[in-house]
């Protein structure tokens, strides 16, 4: 994985605010591994169709899943050509300016092409990472895919090749302009993630109190 | 506006989990006006390409704002087809089974071409939409763009048109299975959000006070 941007095939470079750009693979995994929901985009015919979805990155792979009825699913098996972007938003940059406000945020772009995961212990694996990313500990308190759950469902992988990240962090850029001047209050908002208290479903029977890996998850941070 | 789903382009037509699909504006103006990120997806070449951008909804429009040596923006101002989705995601969904987990979401698509916004009243409008979608009430405490910034920046729109919203929203779907009898807890613990204590940038002039539009902030919900 290059970590130079000089060394980046030119479509991952990031040429809008060259600074913001990261190459290397902590920075990339450090957005996975906090985002939940990945916008993955693939071309229909002239299309471009960008659909959220839950995944999971396993070292080097990001997987995703569908019905094998998707049609998203099918495009993407067939090896089209795919973009998958995750973003975790973490405040408001206010500035004196209108033109200077943003938002604080991590982003990671990947580009390339899914397969089809057809190895049963892999798409196994594959299981217990989306529950796992879920919800740490999950996997060892429920029941696991049976045979009818696992052929209705296609794993797809993409391996983390041509990537960047992108972060924008820290107060508004117009402290050192002349808007400085200004009475206008300048700064950082803040946006801050939290579980709220578990909703046991309706169905649940009686006597069953909340599971371990819930209880520890309400000490953590969510995912952005 | 379409409102039934048999009466909408095939292609904005939600095929998977059709129950989780909306089509009145009311449904995906809803999540627009609460999300804060939209991932534009557009080609280059053969390759799809999704960014996250900050938008704003104007009435019937979409906007987006970028430089004008953005390859993005040029693209899209150029008229490539493109596809802006919205994704609010508002729990995780515990089921008894790995294969029902999932999370409460509602997001948006839109599929269409960008327009380039040319007249001076209109730039100006959305420049306003940016800035109170990001606070509201903070457009008339800063300094509205000058000649400079407004020639730096290209505004683009959407039109809300083929469209579609999907919400997931409830308890886990294994309540009436035979899971239902697995000693597993069972529920949706909610993703909440909020605003953390406002940080001044380090260069903010002494005795500057946090503006009324902050002060307000803090007493509502964030978005998505």
């Amino acid at each position: 994985m290059p970590a130079k941007r000089n060394d980046v095939p030119s479509r991952v470079r990031v040429r809008r605010e060259p600074k913001r750009g990261r190459y290397d693979r902590s920075s990339i995994d450090d957005v996975l591994d906090r985002g939940l929901v990945a916008h993955v985009a693939f071309v229909d015919g002239d299309q471009p169709v960008c659909i959220p979805t839950l995944y999971a990155r396993v070292g080097d792979l990001v997987y995703i899943h569908g019905s094998t009825k998707s049609r998203a699913v099918r495009a993407l098996a067939g090896g089209a050509p795919a973009c998958v972007t995750v973003t975790v938003v973490d405040g408001l940059v206010l500035a004196r300016s209108a033109f200077e406000h943003s938002a604080n945020y991590s982003s990671a772009m990947l580009f390339g092409a899914f397969t089809l995961v057809e190895d049963a212990d892999e798409r196994t694996r594959a299981f217990e990472a989306f529950t796992e990313k879920l919800l740490p500990g999950r996997w060892d308190e429920v029941r696991q895919p049976n045979a009818t759950e696992l052929k209705a469902t296609e794993i797809l992988a993409l391996e983390i090749d041509e990537a960047s990240a992108k972060v924008r962090s820290g107060p508004p850029s117009d402290d050192g302009s002349a808007d400085a001047e200004l009475d206008t209050w300048a700064g950082v908002v803040p946006i801050l993630r939290s579980y709220g208290a578990p909703e046991p479903s309706p169905g649940l029977r009686p006597g069953i109190d909340v599971s371990e890996s819930v209880r520890r998850l309400l000490t953590r941070d969510p995912p952005g």
